[in-house]
């Protein structure tokens, strides 16, 4: 019934390209290039624009110089990670020596695009900042600086699109039939640079804004961005490095490992035609991305989220229509015509079924189920809507009702998005009930449907941080006055709720990707045992066999643990930045008169060491605890444990988002006037939602989705290891179980050392303004 | 390999009670009785104490009256419920009538065990408060007050092991061979009655208090229990209906719910002897509860806490002590020698393995999982160790740290109570990895062995709210004063970390009883399946079949919802509160001149209103998710849907009880003068985070516990109609779709009911004294 039942060994490698099939990828690949070279015309076009007064450059330069300096020494630390991880890829089990260096290899190449994804789109912010100020003082600017901000991020949807496809359409060009395994090093090299980027870029980020929040506007009562406190440099840094440069790594591991999934899917399932089909309908996103960006234009009087709203489901639109049309002009009628499925028993299994039909259906799914997750997302944390209108009233009865509010909205709304979710993979997976494998596919295929919108949804995202930073930069020069400041703030605004939507988009394509690679988890296994002459246990997988429920525990334990992780490392390094603007406070009055500038550069660098030192350990426990369960209590619980991160990290990341988003408008609500307005105890209760949800929704709840890919393609990796090791004649329990310790002990060590950090508070506020 | 695939239908109705049998059962019943004749005894010596001034017995009235009038008032609102349930029941597949009848009459016993505990428990309590708070005033006062605190909790024990035990001794005399069947609708009724009380109780409790904080301590700045509070008589009222008769009433039923689970798979294991040696482990907790309650004595300087655990560690290990006594003398020394288990093949898969190590290991298991949940949780809320002294540091940073720092505490203890509780899960799976059988009934005999401490449980969290109440009674009355103050402040705090362990203790036995009654699930299903002579198809279960991949996220969901609904409910009910505290204070100027007395009836009409009318949308949910997911989507995602709620649901309830918990006791330590004492800034934040913690630990934490178990049992109940209606002759898709369509219905609109009633803000605080 699973693949690798009627999978004969070693039939993936006998498939081959025709020249037919070559020119398909090549089409693919240009169109991949083609969104490169618009990238780099939209890149042109965003540094044409003004760069403002002097004093805006100069602050610009500073928050450059930060984030550039931050990203090279992250970088260099990571170097560490990814040569070992190389290392330990090259030693796993391997068909033969051109997979086991392809495999490598393109893991260095995931980690590089990711890298430079974040890399390129960070830095291109940091140029965009300065020239979004600069607009919104112009006439016309309200158009001007909308339309700097959405080209920025549609460069760097561009490059997430253009090289994930390029990197994909590499693999496939060179190692056609074994391009599935070679493509799993590549995806696990982008997911976990991603990982890493998303934690340290999350706590920089959060450190520094929590840190800015509670000395600035909670002790002294001096508004945000305000040039006297020391941490507002490091708080527009933070934008770059974690809501920028990321979340573009984020999306390009989501964009990759999607791929990935349904590539290695393909060819079991569909044969040849399933190898490229997956290709092709990223190649129609990327062209209906590039219509999407150039077709957003702000209307006069219109909000800006519905401009860009309007430029999503227009894209949607014409993906949807030529995916369709693809499928039935590039796939036959019945499965019997289909280019070899390597699954043999898919054809007499599915019958009289069309292969067009449930390839179209899949992918309408996909991009359904991304049009619903907008909306429900923009309910639960628009300002316009019930939820946070609730949450603001709350605000009324103080700080608890307000924590009390957001909590219950983030548990409801990631109710609503798992189970469109989960109904998504459900639909999918109906669409073939006669066959497992035909029915993985087209969940992963509902994943590449979703892949189409990324392109816009990259643009609307990279949108919040640029905007945020432009009104960080109008505030701490003051050169930008009147209308200039209420466009800013309306942008801001609007990059609030395009970010949440991002976040949830993300996690639907780590479930759905995680589903499909439930699929080559499993046939990883057994063909394994078939080499070592074993026999297949289906049993050892049921979720009420004890062993595999206690899986499901510990993998959703994982969730809760890294979270708990993260959230504590941004409070652990806003501590440090609280004592040391406190400090410059005290230590020199002339900062809060405004007559010396406060050492903007120490702020930056406590923000860049901390949070290097504290991605370790969440890092560290994504990658040895699938390691120490598979090891330690076999493949069946390490099954089990990934059923238990899917399920609990996409309602804990959809949680931690929506909630943080719902507590940061419902500020601006109260801010734009509602119940007491600004300075008003209202007020003062949302700004602590608004705090507590800094590090949920920016640090612990975008890094799950890197996380639960990571900890799926890790246990995709090891399970013939596992295997090897338990049946046959090369069991060797004593080895399983000294891996599985070691594991263990870096687990172990690893969170003893973050305990180890604990800042001890030993002074208080100054000059406290709060009662 | 798993049961039925080797059980002769029909063949566990063939077991018959013998003359030696029968006696081992007429001693446990004479166990239970000694039990509930030595909570009568216990009860009479609390009754004979003092009970102080005039004020003092006025006050203790209004709260017996009120908590009465709401006892009174769910019971009448449940036995709708409870009648509509024992109807469905009824109309459920047995397999014979008398099954049909035994099921749905011990439904009623079960159901009526559980409201008769919390109801006797709560009167008791109301009685005992004026007691302990008179006690307080006399010399000796701290040994007076703590004996009759703690004796009122032996009360409750003595009668939750008592009728627990008594309860199902006659099932088994009665039915013998037919007992798991009848024990199924014992303990799905205990369940279902507990949870409603739980989640009542709790939103009632939570209400009132988070209402009487919001304006009294935060708007206002008068003490808590200031007799000038209207709420105050609803806040002492609803400590006697949540803490002590819903908690009451679920420990009844974690006792009861555990016993029948391993009463279930008894004769499976090990025949006859596993069907009588589950309740003689219980009955020797028994006996070693009663000595534990008598030999607890305060000593000179002690703190309560240490009091207590020592009694709880002495009782545990001389259980310990007599169990694996227990074993050895009333098991045989081979699998051979047992009655007949009816899972034929136990035997030859056991081989030569000794049934009296397995059993007293599995039990030892269950006992040490107790003590070190007892010692975790005392670790991360009580307040001398790092975790709370962490919390309360982060006061100084303000009202956001605490909250983040209390989250992050609870995400990280839950995780190490999770991977306990795996542990030991695992621990006794893997006593008896050749018999899945065997090895199940390892897990529920574990769990006897964690039943053997409930007596001592139930009497150290009985303490919490009895003590929290003489101090409330003393405040209120005025009529306690210097030291006698202080010993009730301490007797409090020792509460708050007593009712932490307690709630993890009860989710350790939630996970145990749901890992054991997945073995029955599959029992009835495999049974149902024979019956209509369909294949048994086990890779409908397995984890990675995308269908139960989302039944897990869906169980998952479930959680977050029910937590989400529950947490809604206390923030509506208490924002009425809030409103008519508000209300009096305007209304009335008197009031807080102290020379008109408050209207209290009118809160505690509100609360009891209220709550009655929110615990509708949580109960409809638990029982009706799982019926949509088992008639909708079939018995593979409802095994994943259980596992997705146990994985989650564990981790969920002990962080909302241990952030609760920490919360509370990191308020403590600031009171108690640390970070600037009473008054401070850092006290008003920790305030903040006690108010929040209030419905986490309070009201969605512990009603995850009976939560789990209802689920589990209506999942075993339904199971075998779903097969029914799925294969055989006996198949219609029509009748599933209908009825999974009214479970969604039903659902979906006990949510819109419950979202139409956002309680509408539109006065603001009359005399805020907060900036």
């Amino acid at each position: 019934m699973y693949l690798s039942t009627t999978l004969a060994e070693g039939a993936a490698t006998q498939l081959t390209l025709g020249g037919g099939d070559r020119i398909v990828v090549g089409v693919v690949a240009v169109v991949a290039l083609v969104a490169l070279a618009v990238g780099f015309i939209l890149r042109r076009e965003v540094l044409a624009a003004g760069e403002g007064t002097q004093k805006m450059q100069e602050i610009g330069q500073a928050v450059q110089e930060g984030a550039v300096a931050y990203l090279n020494r992250q970088f260099r630390t990571l170097a560490v990670f990814v040569v070992i991880v190389f290392a330990l890829l090259f030693a796993l089990p391997a068909d033969d020596l051109a997979e086991r260096i392809g495999r490598s290899i393109f893991f260095l190449v995931g980690a590089a695009f990711s890298a430079a994804i974040g890399y390129l789109g960070m830095r291109l912010a940091t140029f965009a900042n300065i020239r979004v100020a600069a607009a919104a003082r112009e006439e016309g600017g309200r158009e001007k600086a909308t339309r700097i901000a959405f080209r920025t991020g549609g460069v760097v949807g561009m490059f997430t699109v253009g090289l994930g496809l390029l990197g994909a359409t590499i693999v496939v060009l060179v190692y056609a039939g074994q391009a599935p395994k070679v493509l799993e090093g590549f995806g696990f090299g982008a997911a976990l640079l991603a990982m890493f980027m998303r934690v340290g870029g999350g706590i920089f980020t959060k450190a520094a804004d929590v840190g800015a929040d509670l000395v600035g506007k909670v002790e002294q009562n001096i508004p945000e961005d305000d040039p006297r406190n020391a941490a507002t440099i490091a708080d527009n840094v933070g934008d770059n490095v974690g809501d920028c440069a990321g979340m573009a790594a984020d999306l390009f591991e989501s964009y990759a490992v999607t791929l990935v999934a349904a590539l290695i899917l393909g060819t079991a399932a569909f044969g040849l035609q399933g190898l490229l089909f997956p290709l092709i309908v990223p190649a129609i996103g990327v062209i209906t991305a590039i219509i999407g960006v150039y077709i957003t234009r702000a209307r006069e009087g219109e909000n800006g989220l519905t401009t860009i709203n309007r430029s999503f489901y227009y894209s949607a639109l014409i993906s949807a229509v030529l995916s369709v049309f693809a499928a039935f002009v590039y796939l036959p009628s019945s499965f019997a015509e289909l280019g070899n499925p390597t699954d043999t028993g898919v054809v007499a299994e599915m019958g009289g079924a069309d292969p067009r039909i449930i390839a179209s259906a899949a992918v309408l799914i996909g991009i359904v189920l991304a049009g619903i997750i907008l909306w429900l997302t923009g309910y639960f944390t628009g300002t316009e809507h019930k939820p946070v209108k609730t949450v603001g009233e709350s605000s009324l009865t103080g700080p608890a009702t307000v924590i009390l509010a957001g909590i219950s909205i983030g548990f409801e709304s990631a109710v609503y998005t798992a189970l469109v979710i989960s109904a998504a993979v459900f639909g999918a997976f109906a669409l073939a009930t006669g066959s497992v494998t035909v029915s993985l596919f087209a969940v992963a295929l509902a994943g590449t449907g979703l892949l189409t919108t990324v392109g816009v949804i990259v643009a609307m995202d990279t949108f919040g941080p640029v905007s945020d930073n432009a009104q960080g930069i109008a505030e701490m020069s003051g050169d930008v006055e009147g209308k200039g400041v209420d466009i800013l703030t309306e942008l801001d605004a609007v990059g609030n709720t395009t970010k949440a939507i991002t976040k949830g988009i993300a996690i639907a394509t780590a479930v759905l990707a995680a589903t499909a690679l439930f699929g080559s988890y499993r046939d990883a296994i057994n063909l394994a045992l078939q080499k070592a002459g074993a026999a297949i246990e289906d049993l050892a997988y049921a979720v009420f066999t004890p062993s595999t429920l206690v899986g499901v525990v510990i993998g959703a334990s994982v969730v809760f643990m890294f979270s708990g992780l993260a959230i504590n490392a941004v409070s652990r390094a806003a501590g440090a930045i609280v004592f040391e603007v406190r400090r410059q406070f005290r230590d020199n009055p002339g900062i809060m008169e405004g007559t010396v500038r406060p050492e903007y550069g120490r702020v930056v660098d406590i923000c860049t060491k901390d949070s290097l030192r504290e991605l370790a350990t969440p890092g560290l426990l994504a990658i040895f605890a699938p390691i120490a369960v598979g090891f330690g209590l076999g493949v069946g619980p390490l099954a089990g444990y990934l059923a238990g991160a899917i399920a609990c990290g996409t309602l804990m990341a959809v949680f931690l988002a929506n909630s943080g988003g719902a507590w940061d408008n419902a500020k601006k609500l109260v801010e734009d006037g509602h119940h007491g307005g600004k300075g008003s105890p209202a007020h003062a209760a949302t700004v602590i939602g608004d705090t507590v949800g800094d590090p949920f929704k920016d640090t612990a709840g975008p890094a799950i989705n890197p996380l639960i890919k990571v900890m799926n393609l890790v246990a995709v990796l090891i399970a013939p290891a596992v295997v090897t090791l338990s049946v046959g004649s090369s069991a060797s329990p004593t080895w399983r179980v000294i891996i599985a310790l070691v594991a263990v002990v870096i687990i172990i060590a690893a969170i003893v050392t973050s305990k180890r950090r604990t800042t001890t508070i030993t002074d208080t506020p100054t000059e406290s303004k709060v009662s």
